[in-house]
């Protein structure tokens, strides 16, 4: 194309309000413009790079016999409330009741609209499996959208589900998806950390998440330096770390001593009032918990619980209270929490609740002769020596407490918040942190939505089942900012060549004369050999026109000068050399770098 | 690819509610589902379609230099205040207010979009003309929803925009998109009529409509049977129909004579009184005009009417009433009437504002000494003779009424509702009707919506000017429905060779041993040669094969059975001869035969 009919509007200087380099560089090059808060329109030259994203996630999606579909943005309201999500989405959905008082919904995920259409097709066994996308527009309300691309409220999103009779084939399935993301973000140029993920408001178990790092990322990633063990901090584990944080580290042979603590109830007046340090103190909460899975039925103090049987599925609690203890410089990952419970939600519990259970006023609840509710300790806490915990009394503590001697959990499972410095949970070395963005996320989601949809087959024997389900993410315009926050440098952006706006530009000093000759005749020859040449064809200056095709990123430069001819100056926006290539053999040349800049990114290799 | 990795659910039957064979034939070829009243989803084979379709569309945009944008789906309500559409779009328009407290819209259209990026981007005149499109999802809350994709609530429409400096520019640009959508629709294999349509609530003058005949039709069309004149009934003109239909035609040389006509209002009351026809009277109606533009200066009666003199446009009237005359039998186009009077709006006015105006209470306006008001006659009343019209009193009525002799409109303008049987106002031959469905409209937008939005630029002298625009919409669905209603026959559908899902269909008679491999090589190498092959390799007997693949109407049949090989049989959905062809060169043959049909579709010519 040339430059003359295309628009292309690049900017000196840019708002106040895009601090990120990939907001910056969109808006610099002329790629992106802002609607509203959140809302953007791509100028030509950003939907090109957005299309080239968007076709490489397709081309992978098509290759593992994933089945393009294209559902409507907006969906009626009803199914959002079969699956049960019309109350828990929260505000971020957006939601509008129309002329005919029928609710519906901007779709921002869709689970419920696949799972509707599909539920009256998939009646037999034989239809299994089947995986589905579309890469469509989404809508999430953003209290704060910012960082342009990188959080928006509409985007595109690539969504794919999966519909299975067993485990292993919902596996097979999640494993492909997994692999089909790695090529994904290789070809896009992209260095992904996969880490271990909770599936918060999606429900199911077993995820994987996609992380890019950014320094303005919504997500606490902890890492480890020698294995690779990566995890959302939601969800990571560690190792205990006895050694280093326990004050004792063997048994004290002092029994059990109650001491009076008037007025003393934080962890920092009682280390204040016992002169030792938050470590020794065994932390309490009193957590209660929604539609908890997890078999109670050892627990003890659980007998009066109101409990579901349903036919076909686990015994569930829509409510159950937990005593949850951790070491006393150690916070609670109630996502964690609600992991290990297989609740839907877990929070601390009011007030009321915790006098009623521990039959003390909040801040003396202890694990020593608690039986109003089931214990759950973290490893930290059976790690303890000599340590110090309420007394389930007013004003009164417990110390030289020993876990196993003075009590005995129900239940001892990591809920601890990791954090860097701590010890990997593989190897033992120390974590460290970083801030990243999610570009994707593959779950398995199970039977949660054909369930509640009311989604069955007939198997092999005629009998009605219940499908499970995977569910497969990406988010196309934050993998284009995150490409961009990947590669570039002062001058603008340096795109990796297969998601190039244009592969080639070709800059004339001057377009007149033999110039103009050489340039048409390039540009002739690449556009035959199927290149995407940009030709700056404008009354410009050299330096202008530099400057524009730094910032704009092509990754091969031909300028075409008459002091050179018949030779053109061939240069990479990746840096190297500037080269002198005889016209005559520039196009066979420049098509061949082309295609190995594309490969390498193919197989993975650095170009 | 092959049937067992596509999904592709054709029915036998299907639900009542699909009245139309496009609605009927989606379904049942397994091309789309229904979520919900007016909401699809595409499913694989459709989806592959709608691209064929969209694709079409996008290389002819390209083509005119027209550059495709993304905006997004859902955009601020604040632009549409701007426009004044946020009062005049009405609930077709879904609105919703979000969590902050924000308007938004689901966009039913995109001036506004592209108006609110362009206006501060195309400063200079040097920037002008641009072009503008995109392909996107839009909403629009139907009451009814029905007929499949012909009228859902959410549908995909390309919709271009173009930017003008001078009307010159504008003319150029609606000349190239309509000879684009000309195109557009022979390359879809569409018979469409080009009609002169008015602009409806898109404002502006200077459109075109691209019909396609559906018995289902929203429109009205007025065809000439000769000349080929083409109009839609809210904007057809036509001669005046003098000898067939006046009942008196010389004048008459009695003098105007007042008669009392006690309780007699109606046409119907005073025929019957007057023993006469309604062809002999003059009816009068008083219309109110709402931002009048055009010129009254010369209109008697209107000095104290309020008018609004701009800067840099013309002088127009906030609110200005008109009496309206036709020939008795005939109605006023209300459409056709505020385009004559260059208003937003026009409607009857209220018994009050007549009766303040004509003196007489309602059913007694008659333009003989009419001088409250401006006249305004059709030319049908202009031939009359020997008329009868009201008095400007109640209960009393002129007859022997002259035009010209007893009265002289204001203005005399077409302004009637032309109807089948009527004549031509080019050939004088008799039209005919046809219902049709809008396909595309290209429409002369003017300076509405730069004007209103504030978008301006400085022209060569440095001067500050309002651009003007045109807009240019197809309705990709809607396209999509109706290539399959013009092509279909008893067994399904019929696919033009540019838009088919798939251009060969390969059926081995028993996906096994011989066969098998002779259809996996013909798939290889049509596949290797860009053909679009779908391979039934089910086990299903031969006639559920065959019936299917009629059904779902690929072009080009191939059947591969082992009686009949080393050769193969070949067959056009569109009919004709079934042809023995050898293995060995049927993959060249059929390659042939897909481009014969491509490029007939791409020159006009029949395939």
């Amino acid at each position: 194309m040339k430059m003359s009919r295309m628009y292309l509007p690049t900017l000196r200087e840019v708002p106040a309000e895009a601090v990120i380099v990939s907001h910056r560089l969109l808006l610099r090059a002329g790629m992106i413009r802002k609607l509203s808060n959140g809302l953007f329109t791509y100028l030509p030259l950003g939907l090109r790079a957005f299309r080239k994203v968007e076709n490489i996630i397709r081309e992978e999606m098509n290759a593992i016999g994933c089945l393009e579909f294209k559902p409507s943005v907006v969906v009626p309201g009803d199914i959002w409330r079969e699956s049960g999500r019309w109350e828990t989405m929260g505000e971020g959905m957006l939601r509008v009741t129309n002329r005919v008082a029928q609710e519906l919904v901007v779709s921002p995920t869709a689970e419920e609209a696949f799972t509707a259409v599909l539920r009256s097709e998939l009646a037999s066994y034989k239809q299994y499996p089947l995986a589905v996308y579309q890469i469509n527009s989404k809508y999430r309300d953003e209290i704060r959208p910012r960082y342009g691309l990188m959080r928006s409220r509409e985007f595109t999103m690539k969504d794919a589900y999966s519909y299975h009779t067993n485990e292993a084939s919902l596996d097979a399935s999640y494993q492909a998806f997994g692999q089909a993301y790695r090529r994904i973000f290789r070809r896009n140029g992209l260095s992904v950390i996969p880490v271990r993920a909770d599936s918060g408001a999606m429900g199911g178990s077993g995820s994987e998440e996609f992380m890019v790092e950014s320094a303005v990322g919504d997500n606490n990633l902890i890492l480890c330096p020698d294995c690779g063990y990566a995890a959302n901090d939601e969800k990571a584990a560690c190792a205990p770390d006895l050694q280093t944080n326990n004050p004792t580290t063997l048994p004290t042979s002092q029994p059990l001593t109650a001491i009076a603590t008037p007025e003393v109830r934080t962890i920092d007046q009682l280390t204040a009032f016992l002169n030792t340090v938050p470590q020794a103190f065994i932390k309490t909460l009193i957590y209660r918990a929604v539609n908890c899975e997890l078999d109670l039925s050892a627990a003890s103090n659980v007998g009066s619980l109101k409990r579901v049987t349903p036919a076909n599925a686990p015994t569930w609690y829509p409510e159950a209270f937990f005593a949850v203890c951790v070491r006393g410089d150690l916070d609670v990952n109630e996502v964690k929490l609600a992991a290990v419970l297989k609740a839907s939600e877990v929070a601390l519990a009011a007030d009321l609740d915790v006098e009623r259970l521990t039959g003390a006023p909040v801040g003396f609840a202890g694990p020593v002769g608690l039986t109003g509710l089931p214990v759950l300790a973290d490893p930290s806490v059976m790690a303890l020596h000599d340590a110090v915990t309420g007394a389930l009394q007013a004003d009164l503590h417990f110390t030289h407490v020993e876990p196993g001697r003075d009590f005995s959990p129900w239940l001892v499972a990591d809920v601890r918040t990791v954090k860097a410095g701590d010890r990997c949970v593989n190897c033992g070395a120390a974590y460290y942190g970083k801030k990243g963005n999610e570009l994707g996320h593959i779950f398995k989601l199970g039977n949660k939505y054909t369930k509640s949809m009311g989604m069955s087959y007939l198997d092999e024997n005629g009998k009605q089942q219940v499908p499970i389900m995977g569910c497969y993410g990406i988010g196309v315009d934050r993998t284009l900012a995150s490409i961009i926050e990947e590669h570039h440098d002062a001058d603008g952006i340096v795109w990796p060549m297969s998601v190039a706006p244009f592969q080639v530009a070709i800059v004339p000093i001057k377009y007149e004369g033999v110039m103009r000759q050489a340039a048409d005749r390039l540009y002739g020859q690449l556009a035959a050999a199927g290149i995407e040449v940009l030709l700056d064809d404008r009354e410009e200056r050299p330096g202008v026109k530099f400057k524009d095709m730094d910032l704009i990123g092509i990754p091969v430069r031909i300028v075409v000068g008459d002091k050179n001819l018949p030779n053109v100056e061939v240069k990479l926006r990746s840096g190297g050399e500037l080269r002198l290539i005889p016209l005559e053999t520039a196009a066979t040349e420049v098509h061949a770098l082309v295609w190995a800049a594309l490969e390498a990114l193919m197989s993975g290799d650095p170009a």
